[in-house]
C-alpha cells in the first residue's frame, strides 16, 4: 500500500537531552509528575488508560454474555458494547469521549488485533492449507471478485460523486470473511472435520490473503491517484510482488527459523520460554510485514501459520508443558482482543445513523455481501458436497472488514476521505449483520443435512 | 504524593470533530497513514513499538537465560540486557536511541509492572499477612527505617548541596524489599514454609505497603516544598490517612466484592471471564488507587491480595478450569513484566559512570542498603529462628526501588531534580547489587542451618 515508515517518526532531540527527558517522564507509574513534565516524549497518562481498560472490559464481557445467552457470537456483544460506550454523548454523557482517541488505548488494540491473527494462523497450518486444494483456491477466488464487484456498484449507485477509487474500496471491505467466526461456528456445530467445514476453512485462510492483497493494490492505487501520480501497472504488480514474496519468504524462510528457535529455546530453558519466542515471531513478522508495506497483521498471520504447534508440544513435553501454543496465548487474547473489538464499537458514530440514506446504504452493503459470497458455491468441485452450506459459512465478516474500513478512513484521494463517517459505520452495521445472520443459516441448514443422512 | 490526576488531560477538541480524527488516525494497522493525518491524537505508528518489543523479549530471554545459568534471578539478566540495548549509542549505534522515549513501550511496561504487582499480592492472601504477626511488623518496621536513615546519611555526605529532602528521596529508595525476588530465591530454596522464609515474605509485604506509605509522605512534602507551601504535618496526615484508606477500604469492600463479582461471573460463563473480572479488579483498584494519591502499583498489589485463589479454583473447578488465577496470569505476566525490566535498563545511562564520584556512591549507597537490612534480625521475636538468615533474605530491592527513583526523576525542587542522572543510574545498580548477592548469601546460610540440624 505504498507505505512509507518513518514518515511519522518524531523529531528527536539531541542525544544529551535523550536521557534527562526520558528520567523526567519515566514510564512506571506516571504519576506524581509535576505538570511541567507531562507531555514530553515518553511521558503517559495512566488514568485514562486504567479507566478504560476498566469500562471496555466490563462492557466486552457484558455483551459477549448476552449475545452467547441467545445462541450468537461473543464479539457481536463486544462491538455493541463499544457502540454503547462510544455513543453515551447522545445520551448527554460525554466523560467517556476521551475514549475514542486515547492513544494508549489505541496501542492495546492493535496489539489485540496482531494476536487475533496470530491465534488465527496457528489454527490451521501450512499444510492444511495446501491439501484443501483447488476448491478451496475458486470458492476463495468467487468469493473475493463478486462481493467486490457488487460493493463497487452498491457504493457507485449511493455515492455518484464519488472517485471510482472509493467504490473500489468499499467493495474490498466486503471481500475477506473472517476465519475466526467462521472456525467457531463449525466448532459449535462439531463440523470442522466435514467436507464442507474443510472447504470452508481452506477458503476462508486463501481469501484472507486475497483481501489483504486487494486492499493492498487498492490502498496503492489510491496513494499513487492522491499523489498525482499516474496509474501504474507496475506499481500494482510491484505492490503484489511484494506481498507475495513476504508471504513466501515468511512461509519458507519463517519455519526454518522457527523450527530452529524453538529447538534452541527449548535448550534454553526458562518459564515461559517458548511463549516468548512465539512472541517474537509475532512481533517480528508483523513488523516485517509493515516494512515490505504490508498491514502488520499480516505477517501476524504469515507467524502463525509458520509456527509447528506438533514441534512445539513435543518440545513442551519433554519439561511436562503439554499445552498447545494456542492454549497459552488464550489469556493474552482474552485480555487483549476484546479491546480492539469494543474499540470499534466505540468508534462507530450512531448520529451517522440519522440519516435515512446512510442506513439504507448499510442495509443494501449487507445484502451484497450476504448474495456475494453465495456465488462461492460454484467453486466447490468435489460432489456429495452441500454447495448452499459453503456459501452461508462464507459469509460472515469480521475483524477484517473493520480493518480495511480503518485503512480507508485513513486515505484521501483528492482532498476527499475513501471511507467517510458514513461508509464506516455502514461497514461496522455490514460486519455486524453478516456475522449474526450466519450462525442460525448455517444451523439450519447443517441440521437439513444432518436429517438427511439419517434418513438415507 | 498529593498527584493531580486530570493536569495533563489533551485539551478536547468540540465534539463534532472528534469521530472524523479518530478515524482518520483510526488504530488497528495503522498503516497507509497518509503523513498529514498523523501525530493526531489516537494516532500511533506501530514500526517503533513492533521492534521496540522483539528487542526487549530477545534481550530479556537472552539475559535471563544466561544470570540463571549461573545461578541468578532472571530479572538480573533482564536489566542488563537492556542497558546494553540503552547504551549501545556509546558505540556509535544510535539507531535505538528512540526506545528510550517511546510513548508504547511506556505504557506496555506499565501495565507490565502492574501484572508483577498483581501477581505479588496474589501470591500472599489478607490471612496469611495477619498470620505473620507482630516479628513481620517489626522486622519490617526496622527494614524501612534504618536503610532509609543510612541513605539518607550516604546521600548527604555525597551531594552535601543538594536540599535535605532529596536525601530523605534516596533514602526512601532503600526501603523496600522486593517480594518478587525474595519469595523467588525462597521458592528456589524450597525454604518458602520454613519460620524464617513466613516472617521474610510477612515483612516483605508490610515493609512494600510502608514503603509506598513512605514514598508518598517524601514526595509529597517535596510536592509542597517546591510549591512554595510551608511543611504542613496535617498534609503528611492526610496522605498517610488517604493511603491506609485505601488499602483499607480496597481490602474489606474488594473481598466482599469481588466473592460477589466472580460468583455472578461463573454464572455468566464465557471464554476467560474469570480472568477478565480478575483484570477488572487489578486495572479498577490501579485506578482508584491513582485517584486516592497512590500509586497505580498499590492497587494492582491490592487487588492481588484481595483476590481468593481458593474461591476462584472452586468456582473453576465446576467449569474443568483448575488452574490457579496466578497460572492464568503467567502468559500476561511473561510477555510484559520483561518490557519493565529491559526498559528501566534501556534507561540507565553508563555515560553517567564515568565519573568515578557517581561509581562510588552507587557501592557506598548499595553498602548503606544491605547493612541497613540487617536489622530486621532485631525484629524476630520467636525463638529456634535464624536472624541473619531474616536479615540477608530482606535485602533485595527490586521493582519498588526502581519505580521510587523513576518517581523521582520526575520531581523537582527548588528547580532540582529529586533524582538526577547520577543517583538514577546509582539505584538501579544498587537494585542489581543488592539482587545479585541475595541469592550466594541466602544460599550459603540456609545450608549452613540445614547442615547443623543434620548433626542434631
Amino acid at each position: 500500500m505504498g507505505y512509507e515508515a518513518p514518515t511519522m517518526r518524531r523529531p528527536i532531540a539531541s542525544n544529551a537531552l535523550l536521557l534527562p527527558m526520558a528520567l523526567a517522564t519515566v514510564a512506571v507509574p506516571a504519576l506524581a509528575r509535576p505538570a511541567s513534565a507531562a507531555g514530553g516524549p515518553g511521558s503517559v497518562d495512566m488514568l485514562p488508560i486504567l479507566a478504560g481498560l476498566v469500562l471496555i472490559l466490563i462492557g466486552a464481557r457484558l455483551g459477549a454474555a448476552l449475545f452467547e445467552s441467545i445462541g450468537q457470537p461473543a464479539v457481536l456483544g463486544e462491538l455493541l458494547a463499544g457502540i454503547v460506550i462510544g455513543n453515551l454523548g447522545l445520551l448527554g454523557l460525554h466523560a467517556l469521549d476521551e475514549l475514542r482517541t486515547d492513544v494508549g488505548i489505541s496501542i492495546l488494540a492493535q496489539i489485540g488485533v496482531l494476536f487475533l491473527l496470530f491465534s488465527v494462523g496457528l489454527e490451521s497450518d501450512v499444510k492444511r492449507m495446501m491439501a484443501v486444494g483447488l476448491s478451496s483456491l475458486l470458492v476463495a477466488t468467487l468469493g473475493v471478485i463478486t462481493p467486490m464487484v457488487l460493493g463497487f456498484f452498491v457504493s457507485s449507485r449511493f455515492f455518484p460523486g464519488h472517485h471510482p477509487m472509493t467504490h473500489w474500496f468499499v467493495g474490498a471491505t466486503l471481500t475477506a470473511t473472517s476465519v475466526g467466526i467462521t472456525a467457531r461456528v463449525l466448532a459449535d456445530l462439531r463440523r470442522t472435520d466435514s467436507k464442507e467445514g474443510r472447504i470452508i476453512l481452506g477458503a476462508a485462510v486463501i481469501d484472507d490473503v486475497m483481501g489483504l492483497i486487494v486492499l493492498a493494490v487498492v490502498a496503492g492505487i489510491i496513494e499513487a491517484a492522491d499523489r498525482g501520480a499516474a496509474f501504474a501497472p507496475v506499481t500494482v504488480l510491484w505492490i503484489v510482488g511484494k506481498s507475495l514474496l513476504f508471504l513466501v519468504a515468511a512461509v519458507v524462510a519463517g519455519q526454518w527459523l522457527s523450527r530452529r528457535a524453538f529447538r534452541l529455546a527449548s535448550r534454553l530453558g526458562g518459564q515461559g520460554v517458548m511463549l516468548s519466542v512465539a512472541l517474537v515471531f509475532c512481533f517480528g513478522l508483523a513488523y516485517l510485514a509493515a516494512l515490505s508495506g504490508l498491514a502488520p497483521i499480516v505477517g501476524a498471520f504469515a507467524a502463525g501459520l509458520v509456527l509447528d504447534e506438533v514441534q512445539i508440544r513435543q518440545l513442551g513435553g519433554r519439561n511436562g508443558e503439554t499445552r498447545s501454543m494456542q492454549e497459552r496465548l488464550q489469556p493474552i487474547a482474552t485480555f487483549l482482543v476484546p479491546v480492539f473489538f469494543v474499540l470499534m464499537g466505540i468508534r462507530v458514530d450512531l448520529a451517522a445513523f440519522a440519516q435515512p440514506d446512510v442506513l439504507l446504504f448499510a442495509l443494501v452493503l449487507t445484502l451484497a455481501a450476504v448474495i456475494g459470497k453465495q456465488a462461492c458455491s460454484l467453486g466447490v468441485l468435489e460432489k456429495g458436497c452441500d454447495r448452499l452450506a459453503v456459501g452461508l459459512g462464507m459469509i460472515p465478516r469480521g475483524e477484517v472488514g473493520l480493518i480495511f474500513a480503518a485503512i480507508g478512513a485513513g486515505l484521501t484521494i483528492a482532498g476527499e476521505r475513501v471511507v467517510d463517517n458514513a461508509v464506516f459505520s455502514a461497514v461496522v452495521i455490514m460486519v455486524a449483520l453478516t456475522t449474526l445472520v450466519t450462525p442460525p443459516l448455517l444451523v439450519w441448514r447443517l441440521r437439513r443435512l444432518d436429517g438427511r443422512s439419517a434418513m438415507k
